[in-house]
This record gives structure tokens, C-alpha cells and sequence, in this order.
């Protein structure tokens, strides 16, 4: 993977990049649909290559589990098991044992949970398993297995927490054994002085291995936030760590968020995006548009003629009412949950793909000003 | 609406007809998918154009009940609200009031009924409203409103019934304000000679219209088949109901069936198929196929990568395995709906798309024989 930096916006932060993976370019900033087990939800992936996604994301937990690693590789990995041939991040699964396991013991050694599909059988993820599964699922990016800490955490157990952490992105760096990309995750709470040490010792991890230079990080992700912090404190600590963070790699800021949050947060040098708001909140008809936010089940809707988004080239807003996918949601029919998320997913490609063309103007803090003089209801 | 009859098998009563209308052309013997709530579920009309769908179903009592026809008339009609541009058959509500309402009192007006949606509403279905909800929705074939026998039914209850339904008939053909098409429906329970009667007793009503050809039938459904009785009588049924029909209108078998119905029905001279199978199986896992019956979540598909049906090419079987297919369907994924119905239906379509070949190759009983011995498990 390379990552090649195009241009830095005057007067933000805001970056015009380019990824390069054997398997396609990524131009970044990038926000990544989110395919959790195998499928973004209701999606082909001919749609989403048509709305322009040049990346998704898999999760490494809900494959591991079901229908597991070991059965996508012998099927020739995760991206002919799905039919979709650009590349595919991975998480390391770390986030999914802390919220959906049943129960959940760390250890030295790496993360004891119960699955919650599979009888409750007993799994434990180590670093060097979490690399063990994406290496199978045959990921373009990979991301280290790390402890996720509860909001709020003590300065004590983010400490330790981090401690613990580092030794498994150093164990993540050792088990690597393909080409694929590893980025690691910064985590360190709420906690400034922690971030900062979190990034410096892992720079220093990845430069330690300049001798062999596959072994080092080709990217770093922000871990913890949006977790319940205030918003301002996310959009801060975010700014705090990208000033550290090194220019020649890629950011990616792990599971944020809403539409707003991609553009202060690429104003604030992101260039990697992921969330499941796009195509969850879809299934429940909420809607993103250039104007704001549509519910699209409010009896408002009854009998409107208009498209979800009148400023929108989707398949959806061409060619379906209000009305019609206000009835669709009421009656739960799939078809609903389909062009919803076409539109949703559309939305935010749309966004960060102007968001590119802002920055390549160098008219970034126009482009956010617009942004927010269109929205009428955030 | 026109049809006309293109050719009779030799060897069979397989006919080969097109039907006209202003919205296009039907190319029977047809299968119309079910798109009971504006939507054929899981699939948007262009994928229906493209398995070469003509004519899809909806269903006057769904739409009735939810968003209304009043609210579809103000948006424009069916076929606008649910962006299909092609013929619509519409049902008259009346199956549905039999097997979905909470209560339903028959009296000559018509048949009260509880809506079992809007919080028990009680609402009177006459047969002059069943004409006006389908010509408020746009529909291109109506059905008359009749009364539905349970199977089984005595001969004075399936006589009774006869009187009532023909004189709804007859109030059917006196509503219609517009020249989309009506069908007479044949119902008489399984006695031969109330079908007979009932048959003659249609064609007469519509006769006594000559003066007037725009208020006589323009085809005719055999109703109240395929209802608990045992399948060679419905297959004896239609061939007896069918030797007794008008050559020169088409046919319609409401509600049937499995794959080898169509092929059985089509050589008894039926025209017209709708039935739910295809669509609601799919979202089951229920897969049909040239060699039979595949049920996608079975562990033996586990890991198998072929496709479906190694003999379709369906967007379904070109791209995805029956591994993939399991593991979405046992993860109650969107996309395997999508995907199997997609897969369904275009199958349905590629059958009597193959069926019309064999009648204007005269060479029906020989495409028989060959479906049947490709089929491993019916």
C-alpha cells in the first residue's frame, strides 16, 4: 500500500490524497461503507461501485463467527466470497468483542469472550489471531487488535490500557506475514497527554522496523472517540492528534459519524472515514440530505410528490416520492430499506466527493460555510 | 385490451397468444409476479424489466387498507407511485377479505370486514368500490369482486355462492367508468357442473353486452383452485373449465403455483399465472432450479461455490455461490432476499418464456418431458 499525499489546504487542514492498493486506488478523504458480515446491508456491490465507493469495510468479529475465516479463504477469500473486487479494510474485531460479547476477559494474552451466536461458545482473540483472520479474509488494510476502553476511563486504566495495547500492536506487527496493510490504532481516552504518548510509542514501534519497512505501520487510526464524549471534545481531540500524527500517512477516524462530522473532521486532517449511520438509520427511514434531515415515515410525507432530495442524481430520488418511500418504510417492505440506503450511502459519497474537489480548489472553508447554510435542521 | 391467439398446440391445449394494451404488450402464457403493496418485494421494477417481466399483480385489498387508492390516485396512479410502466393486474380485494381479515359478514351490499392494520376499522367492500379502487389505482386488467368458497364447501353453499358472486358480476360490469379491462372470475367450489354453469351463466352476461362491447369481460379467471384440494383434481378442473371457456379470450389460473403447476396448467390451456411462491419462498431460502428444489440454508451448501443453478444466468447465479447465499439467508441479510428472489423470479420468467418457444415450436410435449427429467427432487 502507498499512500501519496497530493495537497494540504491553505487554510485548514483539510488533505487531497491518494491510496494505492494492488486491488485499486482510494482518493481520500474516503468514507467507507460499512459490510459488516460479508454485505453492506441491502446493497449489490454493483450499486455501490456505481455511487463511486472505492473502499468497504469488513468486520473481522461477525466473520469470525459466522460463516468464519477459515470457509471464506477456502472460497477464495472475502472479496470473490462477495463478489466485490476493490479493496476491503478490516477491523481487528476488538470493538465488537467490547460491545456485543456476552461477557468479555482481557488478558495479557488477548480477549476471552463468549460468542453470542454461536451457543455461547468460548473464543479467545489474541493480536496474532485478529492478523491470523484478516490475513484469511484476505483484507487490503488491517487494523491491530486493541483493548477498547469504557467512556469515561480513569487516567490509571487508560494507562494500562494502553500499555497492554502497545505490546499487541507490536505482536500485530510481528504476525503479519502477507503484503496487506497494518495500521495501527490510537487510543488513550479523553486524555491528551496520553494520545500523544500513545502516537509517539507507536511511531516509534514502526520506526524501529525501518529495516524492514513492510513491518511498519502504513497508517494510523484515531480508536475512542464518539463514544459519548461531547461532540466538541471529538472534534478537539481529533485536531490534538492529527497535529502529532505524521503527514506521510493516512488518518482514519474509526466510526464517525454523521454528515457534519465528516466535514469538521476532514477540515481537521481525516482522511478515512467509516460509520453504519448511513445505512442503519436508512432501515429506519431516516434520510440525509443536502437540506438536513427527512424522516421519512412522518405523516408530512403522506402525499408528497418530491424526491427524498431534490438536489440528488441517486436512483432513488429520480425516480421514487416521498409519499411512496414513506408507505414502503410504514409497511417495512425490503424495498424501502434498499432505496434508502442507495440514497443515504449516495449522500455521503457525494459529500466527501465534494469534499475532494473543495480542497483540490483550496476552497475548503467555502464548502463547509455552504454545507451549513443548506442544512435546516441540524 | 386485446388479445390475440397466435397458435394452439397440436398435441395439447397450449396456446400461444399476445395480449394488448395501452401500457405495452403480454406475451402468453405469462407469469406476473405479486406486487401486493406497490412493491414486488426486494425488487425494484428495472430488475423486473430485465428478467423480462410484462405484467406484474397488486392487490386492491392492500392498498385499499394502506396508503389508500385515494392517496395513489392523488400521486399520480399505481403505476407512477410505484415507478412501473408496464400492465398492471389488479385483483378485487375479495380473497383477501376471506383470508386475512379478523371477520367478514357477506350480505347482497357486499363484504363488511375488520382491517386488521388500522386499529380494527370496519370497512364495506361492494363490488361497485372494488371497480372504483382499481380504477383510481390505474389498473389495466380489474378483477371482479367475488365471493371466495372454503374448500371444502357443499354444493348448496358453492350453488348460493354462484347467485351472489354473479350478481356482483353483474354490478361489476355496470360500475366500470373507464376502459381498462375486467375479468369474470369462475369460482363453484370443485363441482364440474357449477363451474359449467357458472361459466355459462358469465359468458351470458357478458353477451346480453354486445351492444355495449366495452362493459363485457375481457377474459376470465378460474378462482377458488388450488385451495387444500388434492392437486390432480385442480389439474382435472382447469382442463374441464377450459374446454368450456371462450377460445378467443385469455384464460387467467388466479393464485397457482410451483413450477410444474405452470407446465401441467399451460398444457390445459391456461394463459395467465400470478402466485406469491417464487418471491416468498426466495425469502425463505427456497430455491428453484432446473434440476429442483435447493434449500440455500442447508449445511451442505456450506462451502459449495457453485452457483444456484449451474444452467442460469441470472445476476444471482453469474456472481454469487451457494455458500455466500447460506451464510446471508442464515444471516437473515437483505441481500439474500434480494438475491433469491431475483434468482426466483427470473426463473418463473425463463420457464414460460421457454414454455411459449415450445408452443410455437409445436413441440410442447417433448418441453415437458424434458422438464420433468431434469428435475431431481419434486
Amino acid at each position: 500500500m502507498d499512500f501519496q499525499l497530493l495537497k494540504t489546504a491553505s487554510k485548514t487542514k483539510a488533505r487531497l490524497g491518494i491510496i494505492t492498493t494492488p486491488r485499486g486506488e482510494i482518493h481520500t478523504p474516503v468514507f467507507m461503507p460499512v459490510g459488516t458480515i460479508a454485505t453492506v446491508k441491502a446493497m449489490t456491490p454493483d450499486e455501490l461501485v456505481q455511487m463511486g465507493a472505492e473502499i468497504i469495510l469488513g468486520n473481522t468479529y461477525h466473520l469470525f463467527l459466522r460463516p468464519g475465516h477459515k470457509t471464506i479463504e477456502k472460497l477464495g477469500g472475502l472479496h470473490q466470497f462477495m463478489n466485490w473486487k476493490k479493496p476491503i479494510l478490516t477491523d481487528s474485531g476488538g470493538y465488537q468483542i467490547f460491545s456485543l460479547s456476552q461477557s468479555c476477559k482481557i488478558s495479557e494474552e488477548g480477549a476471552l469472550f463468549q460468542s453470542p451466536i454461536d451457543g455461547g461458545a468460548s473464543h479467545l482473540l489474541t493480536p496474532e489471531l485478529a492478523i491470523e483472520i484478516q490475513e484469511c479474509l484476505g483484507s487490503d488494510i488491517m487494523m491491530v487488535l486493541d483493548e477498547c476502553l469504557p467512556y469515561p476511563a480513569t487516567p490509571l486504566v487508560a494507562q494500562e490500557s494502553m500499555e497492554l495495547s502497545l505490546r499487541w500492536a507490536e505482536r500485530s506487527l510481528n504476525a503479519r506475514r502477507t503484503k496487506a496493510a497494518l495500521f495501527g490504532i490510537v487510543q488513550g481516552g479523553m486524555y491528551k497527554e496520553l494520545r500523544k504518548e500513545y502516537i509517539d510509542r507507536l511511531l516509534e514501534l514502526s520506526y524501529h522496523r525501518t529495516l524492514a519497512p513492510s513491518h511498519s505501520f502504513e497508517g494510523f487510526a484515531l480508536g475512542g472517540l464518539s463514544v459519548g464524549e461531547p461532540i466538541p471534545e471529538m472534534y478537539d481531540l481529533t485536531d490534538f492528534c492529527t497535529n502529532i500524527l505524521p503527514q506521510d500517512k493516512p488518518r482514519y477516524l474509526m466510526g464517525v459519524g454523521k454528515p457534519h462530522d465528516l466535514i469538521e473532521c476532514i477540515d481537521r486532517g481525516i482522511d478515512m472515514f467509516d460509520c453504519i449511520l448511513p445505512t442503519r438509520a436508512a432501515r429506519h427511514g431516516t434520510i440525509y440530505t443536502t437540506r438536513g434531515v427527512v424522516t421519512v415515515c412522518n405523516a408530512e410525507y403522506r402525499e408528497d410528490p418530491r424526491p427524498l432530495d431534490e438536489n440528488c442524481d441517486c436512483y432513488t430520488c429520480q425516480n421514487y416520492s416521498r409519499a411512496y418511500l414513506r408507505h414502503l418504510t410504514n409497511a417495512h417492505e425490503i424495498l424501502s430499506a434498499r432505496l434508502c440506503t442507495l440514497h443515504n450511502l449516495h449522500y455521503y459519497m457525494s459529500l466527501v466527493r465534494e469534499a475532494r474537489f473543495a480542497i483540490e480548489q483550496d476552497r475548503y472553508p467555502e464548502f463547509k460555510k455552504e454545507f451549513y447554510n443548506k442544512q435546516e435542521n441540524i
